[in-house]
């Protein structure tokens, strides 16, 4: 589905979107750091936001324009969180969609904030209002890369995507970028996201189409366990495309979704793909469970656990700490029902490990994308969960962060 | 309190207690790996043990001694930790008590078997038959070191001590001997910790003292996260000391319960300090929380933190990431409230960060020991939890542990 193709159009492959990315001298190594992503023609917009109670204040404000139903642009900048600042951080968050608003003459609630970076820090706001207005100047419909760019921290690369699909007869185009690396686990990840379509769709319907694509793909993956402040997902749909305006749960409605969701997906499996410092990918099924609930609970366990993660960067074939992780995980299970298979080799079966080939295995865990299967065998429910290993680079990366 | 005058003679400190520690070649590295600890007097025995659902077979096996509310004898080994073995790891724990039990002349239903190490391998039983007859055959009044040292695994030192107070006019006298490393995590860790004490005491009373303790101690501490097939902790009461017997919840009782709690807290502390690669030891004191439950739960969170854990061992000052995992530790709380000290510096109040002394801040984060001090602001209770940093040596010791 992912041809790839269009992905450096990635938030202006559909119709009437701009984007820019430009330096405003907010990240110290004078990268890319302010973001803003138009559409003349007012969208629909849905959100989802980080459950920590300690949420930064653009969370906070962006949240207030998602309950509006409607936005024009989206406003980010990477390099400072505006997290733990108080009043004075709703002032510069407010400032930001008021100075974006301005530029683009539209209402200041139409603009949907997001910062990501350092906690603690104030954003400056003298270079934050220069950087806004370059921004807005430069908007483009060549400007997604930029505007990936503009949003990553630590992340190795921007992740974006973009595809096409036909709803009622009619070419519907989605793009999307997001950034994500450390602090990064389910119920969102340290993790922005902005998602447009030209579909025409009803708010509510678009809300409840995110907030269950963001249940399968973001909040199923992790990197390091720790749940940001900052994190948010935001699609703006602009109705350009012209199709029939989804308004219930029809087929038309199912295509959007099942679209959607595909791109979260993939968004969700390159950010854990790049969790920092990660040298592997890891992907866990968790099948024959009594609810998604359970599945995605064990699948957790297993992809946060210290011991399994240090275990894959070292490729070695330790399957008990998987288990052990399936077993407190907080899912009533049978031990001597489950079964664990490393790549296609079992290795743990009613209740005792199970002899395997030691070259076969070597080949499984020599690789850079890893998969584990576990049946709990109790069950129809599955869900599919992503992580990545811990190794040296992962504890560099976290050990000298501020300083 | 702990003069560590009595560690050495550990769990043999207590009247009529005898232990030993032998080589049967469990552990790869040829150090003691089987240990008995022994009372001719029969003793009441308390118990608590892992809430992963795959318990290891001798943690079966020991909740259904504890259940009969007597003991005479510990048997226990590392190097091996007889889980994910199935019928065949329940037959040779079995084996343990009855070859244990068959040596002392005592019930097999009168011993406590233990078993800690790699995950999915069977016991050797012909070594395993050989070291308990070698065992029993070396108890002494002087085993409690050898008995303390052949049940370590991954631990730089074996965790011992041995205290006495006066209840009734009489000395009682407690010792113990304890094992953790890594996969630790509340509700219990990969640990073992043998208590013995020559106290009379009720075996209902006694469950509830060791139940009570753990929940302060050992459930207040972590390392990786990861909570293990294996933990057991038992106490062993013989009476030799003549007390009179504690039947209610006297006085006596409570003097008994303070003692056997701060045994258990300083072991926890221990284990903690010595967490697989450990190079920093972290105290985090929540306070001003609605319940203990919540308390314990915040500081659990910050205690896991992957990030706090690598900030830890950078010496960086990342308050961010404390109130961060505050955030989102799941318990009722307004941020705005709250404040953190690392030390005696404070680092974040009403919602904002706080200017500090940087050099100050240095000198507190180059100490071994480094307390964080959350006030939470909404109630009177609190708690105390331990943890260590997360470095280099903990990913290397994780990555390569079954090759």
């Amino acid at each position: 589905m992912f041809s790839d193709k269009h992905k450096a159009a990635g938030v202006c492959y559909p119709q009437g979107f701009t984007a820019a990315g430009v330096r405003a001298g907010i990240k110290k190594n004078g990268n890319l750091d302010v973001a803003v992503i138009y559409t003349q023609k007012e969208a629909a917009v849905a959100g989802v936001f980080t459950k920590n109670l300690v949420a930064a204040a653009p969370v906070h404000l962006s949240k207030i324009v998602v309950g509006t139903g409607t936005a024009h642009a989206v406003v980010a900048n990477a390099g400072c969180a505006n997290a733990c600042t108080g009043e004075q951080g709703i002032r510069d968050a407010e400032a930001m969609a008021t100075i974006t608003a301005n530029e683009l003459s539209c209402r200041q609630d139409d603009v949907i904030v997001a910062s990501t970076g350092l906690i603690g820090s104030n954003i400056p706001m003298d270079k934050m209002t220069s950087g806004i207005k370059d921004a807005v100047k430069n908007l483009s419909r060549e400007g997604s890369v930029n505007a990936g760019n503009a949003i990553i921290t630590t992340d190795t690369y921007s992740k974006a995507c973009a595809t096409e699909v036909t709803i009622g007869g009619v070419e519907v185009r989605f793009g999307a970028i997001a950034k994500g690396s450390g602090m990064i686990r389910p119920d969102m990840a340290t993790m922005l996201c902005f998602i447009t379509t030209d579909a025409d769709i009803d708010q509510k319907l678009l809300q409840e189409a995110l907030r269950d694509a963001t249940e399968v793909s973001f909040n199923c993956m992790t990197v390091d366990g720790d749940m940001s402040t900052n994190d948010s997902v935001v699609v703006l749909a602009n109705g350009a495309a012209g199709n029939k305006k989804i308004v219930d749960k029809s087929a038309d409605y199912q295509t959007f979704y099942e679209t959607l969701k595909t791109i979260c997906i993939e968004l969700a499996k390159r950010i854990a793909a790049d969790g920092e410092g990660a040298s592997k990918f890891l992907t866990i099924n968790v099948t024959g469970a009594e609810s998604f609930a359970d599945a995605k609970k064990v699948g957790m366990s297993v992809a946060n656990s210290f011991l399994v993660k240090t275990a894959l960067f070292g490729q070695d074939p330790n399957w008990g700490r998987t288990i052990c992780a399936v077993g407190y995980s907080g899912v009533k299970l049978v031990p001597e029902k489950i079964s664990i298979k490393f790549g296609d080799i079992l290795t743990y079966a009613q209740g005792c490990g199970v002899k395997f080939d030691v070259e076969a295995m070597k080949k499984v865990l020599a690789a850079h994308d890893v998969t584990i299967d576990i049946d709990l065998n109790l069950g129809n429910d599955s869900a599919t969960v992503w992580s990545c290993d811990t190794n040296y680079a992962s504890v560099k990366l976290n050990a000298d962060y501020t300083t």
